[in-house]
């Protein structure tokens, strides 16, 4: 495809156009060394939007990125601006600098192109998902989540930034908007209604979803999430921090993918990835076979899932005690000084993103089973009614832990429900 | 003053300028007819910050306001951006756009100047609080005020909004910033903490001054509306709606001075007009004498903080139901359609909104008793011990509604509070 004037020099690259692409770009060719003859140049795109290219050379390696003004999974009929590869370009580079340990190196971005390249997380790193489907334990997952989240979701909230940062970082990443949209519509809106994109596990879980959209609390609860997710200008946000979103060992954890990144509620990426890990474990007894029933991994999976939420806020108020001389503006340490009233004030605040957290978590998972996208978890149980069983599970926590959430006060006694939902 | 590069071509305006300016602006010199000759020209700026000319001629009038580089009534030692005019110009154009009779045209709007045109509110208008001290009775102020309520922040909110059109403008009223955090100081800060700029009337109220900075729940409360303030984009909000922004005569209602717009949370106006009101309210008895004891006077404000309230939720519930098929993406009609549930998610938003417009009430109420501007209502008491007793009872009822908001369910409980402060 050739470039035009009116897409801005915007053509989607293939194979050679990359290579001479990558040629004729210093940031790119100095990654994989003076060689360049033999590249091996893969396409992994295995997400639902863009492509992804791993590039090797004999001395050097990157992935490339590109976003496409489509929805690549299902095409040319639902258009989604490219702008897109700007903002996760934005967020990388900015999530890099706040958690560098755990987000890969931006090298280079081509805002015409939509293009992104970075580090290439090479094998033994897979996709968190494909991980916890396996069965593999990744002992230091929660700790290097909760490092990831605290840092990003802290440093880019009122607890860290002056109003006058705040601001400005908030009104660039409006321009995301068409993906904000895109979350609004596949999380918030059509799975409480029909929709053409909706579908399900049939006919095992056609009640199930009917059910859904006739319950007038649970809708009332997704209203107020929803509000939430497009009012509140609470911290930078990955947007889409599913266990997709995740490449793994067992010594490593690296967030990728924040094309949806904004300015939104920090519990919008702290229950996508709860909600996930909870996810992976109704989906476990469909995994279980005559060699493994999956129970000491179920147990892990539960495990992390207290480790998240408990280092999560641990990290972020030993963060906010470190800063409380800095410049954030939320809580003036010449009015909250009195330790009681700083305690106050801190138990208040992770109480709400607490609940705000088990609340997303919760609509994720719900979207998860019976909207548009689903998730490998399930879909890779091959029998239907078995993973019926499971999504069934899955969905009936979710409803309730959507609507009663307020009743948790400890991550703990979330993990106790989840066990106790009937087989 | 000249004009120079570095200021983009910005002077401050004087009379005579002023007069050459209009001359050569077609805008301005057409609403004053053909002559020019024998222009009245008047500086009233009673406000704080900037400077307001009243311009008339033998065929025509209008309002000449520039806006100044630093807060008036403090001086070049407390800047202020000039930009502020923009964004006054902005909004007074989208309200009056929204709610035309109850907003002043605007002529003209000069940005590298900070100047704005605008419809002269001709005697017999005066300032509000002006009429409340006075003890004149408004019988269609409520209705007047709950339309430009209901009809400003309905329009502007996700009620009507797609999320692509509120994006945008929230962005773009992000460059007002320096405006909300003025009001970040003076309203959520600097009452609960030692300032210079505080003040109060001393030393009738110094322990109650105390009081305020050492109370915890307060604080606590005040937190979560400073945090709402900055970073809920719940609708266009005027952002300064106290009695001193409406112009008033009998059969007139207008609102002035929106140069603090952006986009907030709706109760941050409501509550701005009901707290100065429930001021009114507390400042009657300083002004009672031989010849009026105001008690009639008491009555027709308690009546009308009741209509405010009730006639506002009557117009914004049936603006959303009138609007129902519109571009409102908050609640989507397929979704919310069952009448049942429909009635539900309403009652819930106003009752959210109840308690956001009374704990913000509440907070501009505090700051004009122990912050840095005070208000006229009290101002004008002479006598300092009476003064301080009238808002000791402000004061005290303010703290309770903070604390309390959330215990009432109708304004009437909110007006039966307010007399049951003991005298
Ligand atoms: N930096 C990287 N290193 C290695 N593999 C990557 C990298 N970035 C993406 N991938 C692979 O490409 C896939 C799609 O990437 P992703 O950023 O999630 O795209 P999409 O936005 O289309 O979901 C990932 O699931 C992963 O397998
Ligand atoms: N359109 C108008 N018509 C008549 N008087 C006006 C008008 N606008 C402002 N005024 C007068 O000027 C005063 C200050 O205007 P205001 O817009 O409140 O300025 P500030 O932002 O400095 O508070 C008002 O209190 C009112 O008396
Ligand atoms: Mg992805
Ligand atoms: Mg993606
Ligand atoms: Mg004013
Ligand atoms: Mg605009
Ligand atoms: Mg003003």
């Amino acid at each position: 495809m050739a470039a035009t004037a009116a897409d801005g020099g915007f053509r989607v690259l293939d194979r050679n156009s990359l290579i001479d692409y990558i040629r004729a770009t210093p940031a790119l060719s100095s990654q994989l060394g003076s060689k360049l003859e033999g590249l091996s140049v893969k396409e992994v795109g295995d997400g639902n939007l863009n492509y992804v290219y791993i590039i090797v050379s004999s001395s050097g390696s990157l992935v490339l990125k590109q976003a496409i003004p489509y929805i690549r999974c299902i095409g040319e009929s639902w258009p989604m601006t490219k702008e897109r590869a700007y903002f996760e370009a934005l967020a990388l580079k900015e999530h890099g600098r706040l958690c560098p340990t755990h987000v890969p190196e931006v090298y280079h971005f081509d805002r015409p192109l939509s293009l992104i390249a970075m580090r290439y997380l090479k094998p033994p790193h897979i996709i968190l998902r494909k991980g916890l489907i396996a069965g593999i334990v990744y002992p230091l997952l929660a700790e290097h989540m909760s490092e990831y989240m605290a840092r990003t979701l802290f440093f880019t909230s009122l607890l860290y930034h002056s109003t006058l940062e705040h601001r400005r970082e908030v009104a660039e990443y409006c321009g995301n908007v068409e993906l904000c949209r895109l979350t609004e519509q596949v999380v918030f809106s059509d799975p409480y209604k029909v929709s053409q994109y909706n579908h399900w596990t049939s006919p095992y879980l056609d009640h199930n979803a009917e059910a859904v959209r006739e319950d007038d609390i649970l809708k009332l609860e997704v209203a107020g999430l929803k509000s939430m997710f497009c009012e509140r200008t609470q911290a930078l946000v990955h947007g889409d921090l599913h266990t997709g979103s995740v490449m793994v060992t067992t010594e490593s954890t690296q967030v990728i993918d924040p094309e949806f990144a904004f300015y939104g509620p920090m519990g919008f990426d702290i229950g996508a990835f709860l909600g996930n890990l909870i996810l992976a474990f109704f989906s476990q007894d469909g995994h279980a076979d005559q060699g493994n029933d999956r129970s000491a991994y179920k147990q892990w999976i539960l495990k992390t899932i207290g480790d998240v939420w408990n280092l999560f806020q641990k990290k972020f108020i030993t963060l906010w005690n470190e800063n409380k001389d800095g410049n954030g503006e939320a809580y003036l340490k010449d009015i909250y000084k009195k330790p009681e009233l700083w305690n106050l004030v801190q138990e208040k605040y992770i109480k709400d993103l607490f609940h705000d957290s088990l609340g997303f978590g919760a609509a994720k998972m719900i979207r998860r089973i019976v909207g548009v996208a689903h998730v490998e978890d399930f879909e890779s149980i091959p029998d239907a009614r078995r993973r019926a069983t499971c999504e069934r599970r899955a969905l009936e926590f979710a409803k309730s832990l959507l609507k009663e959430r307020r009743r948790f006060d400890k991550i703990e006694q979330v993990v106790s429900a989840i066990q106790e939902i009937p087989t």
